[in-house]
């Protein structure tokens, strides 16, 4: 008898956990997939990093396990070539796409930017692969190439383009979006009231500093938690 | 005394001549200085030749002779190094600078536009060279590459940039100013609610249709007429 | 013991059939997978068609079957996308990769050529992906921007690096090989005496004559058979 | 008496003086107009102070004033807008005019390098200016960009037309040429066996290092001194 009710002991034990285990929301994987901007966001006091602080106040720290795969230079095609090592072999809950800058900026610092269509066929084609395996799509759009508020710098016309062809993709696809070029454009106007080309959310034009780091974790949390 | 009679007779005629070429103004040679747009402009329908229609129909016709110096692909350093030949041997008394949208497309089509700092020296040294000459001098701002009126053009961060560079030189040398780029944006606000890409004021992005010229034209009269 | 005789002719015959198979070839499928220079080469006039007339010359129409798989503006990274769809759907026995010249001309007419590592990358992943399949691949070099012989067109140097990357793919990979810049470049120093940009093997600096189609037909043909 | 002789012998210390002034050839003012790789010639170690260096030891350093007038970033059209100020100003009696690296080179980096014609049209008109004061020109073709020997450098093709431009204007106006485009690409040929990008001539693709400053040096020495 000390042997059964031992075993009973141990057999509710388990069922306990199992329950509690069972209440316990599972872990979500979430990927961060992107170029240099997400590199470094996952680095100390990057946006990723910062996500994770904030969830750790909230007590979810164990909701979300955050990965960063940012490379530098990377562009929409960049992203396909390497999504299946990256991305799909991970087995990710959640995906956040975050591309477009080089697609734009290459164009003039090397002449190997992406045609808008071609950005829109790849973006669309690395939606479809995720999708088919009921991940959860957030899409950001490029935020700046340059922080002047007035649309004077030089590739504003091209990331409006682009980011409108994210937009409308996130509506087609019926995707999360965290339209950075939104959001910081609105920050500029309030906050940039001299007009300079870098110093308020970026250091050098493009790559974030610990305000936007901070900015973009708020928002991508936002996001995140949007459900 | 029927001598002098006569000589009084012609002596008085002259004088009365005299005074009425004293009274009528001096005709005033004012040069349109350009690229494509501005040779378009000289043709039958374009925006010089309506200029004259309404020149004559002010019965003004004879106060203005207005010549057309615009040439397919030219950048403001083009201007500079023809400017002794098509600008200065002609002794204009004004002069309209319409230039800029070739040194910002260049850079995307075959990597040959201008840097934005050139832009501005070879454009003051344009400048200082008419008003050594006392020639009035009327600026004008690069209208548009693309139609689309919410900055979604490829090249609008960078007209927007240039265009700013040319209302600053207007400001600092007191020149006359035709605001194309603001003129043509608030037109494509109220007159382009499908935000296409051309055939409100140009055929192809870039060139004037009637209704373009038209506006150009009235602009460009305003400003002439304006002092 | 009729039953039986008439099941022993029915299972001679078969016997016979097969043999006659067996000992016909089977038809080999050929794609030739790359840009508006492949599109227009499966059109009459074009390098596939020669090469089907070619093999019908030599009674071989039956042992091959010609497809053409090009599309206009295309780049490495597009023939990697649409590879599933119109290579590997096909099941093909034998690939030509004819691919390169916009990848280096795109970046001086709109910006969006492709970095030589990026050409690399996506490269060598399309010949992996076909070598997984024990697909015969055929590498072919890009042969001209401008025909003039003495290295003076605008992408000589481009053209000349990215063929290197092809010639080193096809040794490390162990792939066949045309080499249409090699072939090109000693042609055209032997027929183009007054070092002409185009009409001796092109149109238009880049897209075949009649004269360019035959002679990628004739080396086409040969690396087909070489074997 | 007295006095007439006094006079006499001024007189003939005079004509004694001039003699010897005659017979001793006037200082010629050499100026040396580029862009960066002249700006950084006339630093020590830098080409322009060893040609001082090696007249000093020809006992010749009086004979030749040498003038650095390199600005970094500039292209044909710079040298145009500044020759009035940076090199008629200064009376030389001879001009050596090194450019053309960075006509060539934005085209890829910033998309605003300067077309073959345009830059032929500059190019001209320099030279018309300083024929027109009887200055002796000697034209220098641009070295290069990357010091790979096979024609590989993206560049090579675009600085193959340019150097050809100039070899063509130096016949046509009777300039010296030192063509170094040339002499580089042959002492490539036997200097550079492993094929390097930089570290034969050049520190970093483009600017000299101690080497390249040495055979610039000679050569542009032998050019001033062939007369």
């Amino acid at each position: 008898m000390r042997l059964l009710s031992r075993t009973a002991v141990i057999m509710t034990l388990i069922s306990a956990a199992t329950l509690l285990t069972s209440l316990r929301p599972k872990t979500q994987k979430v990927i961060f997939f992107g170029d240099s901007i997400t590199a470094q966001g996952a680095r100390p006091g990057g946006y990723i990093e910062r996500i994770k602080q904030a969830l750790t106040q909230k007590s979810m720290a164990n909701d979300y396990d955050l990965i960063g795969a940012g490379i530098g230079g990377n562009k929409v095609y960049d992203l396909y070539l390497r999504m299946d090592d990256d991305v799909m072999a991970q087995n990710p809950d959640i995906v956040f796409i975050y591309i477009g800058v080089n697609d734009v900026w290459h164009k003039a610092t090397s002449g190997t930017g992406t045609d808008i269509d071609k950005f829109e066929k790849f973006y669309t084609a690395i939606i479809n692969k995720l999708l088919d395996k009921h991940i959860r799509v957030i899409l950001v759009t490029p935020a700046v190439i340059g922080e002047k508020n007035d649309f004077t710098n030089q590739q504003d016309g091209d990331l409006n383009a682009y980011s409108q062809v994210i937009r409308n993709l996130a509506q087609k696809f019926h995707c999360g979006l965290v339209d950075l070029r939104e959001i910081f454009h609105n920050y500029e106007l309030k906050n940039n009231p001299g007009n300079k080309e870098s110093g308020i959310l970026t250091q050098d034009r493009v790559h974030l500093n610990d305000n936007g780091n901070q900015l973009v974790a708020d928002k991508m949390l936002e996001a995140l938690l949007a459900k």
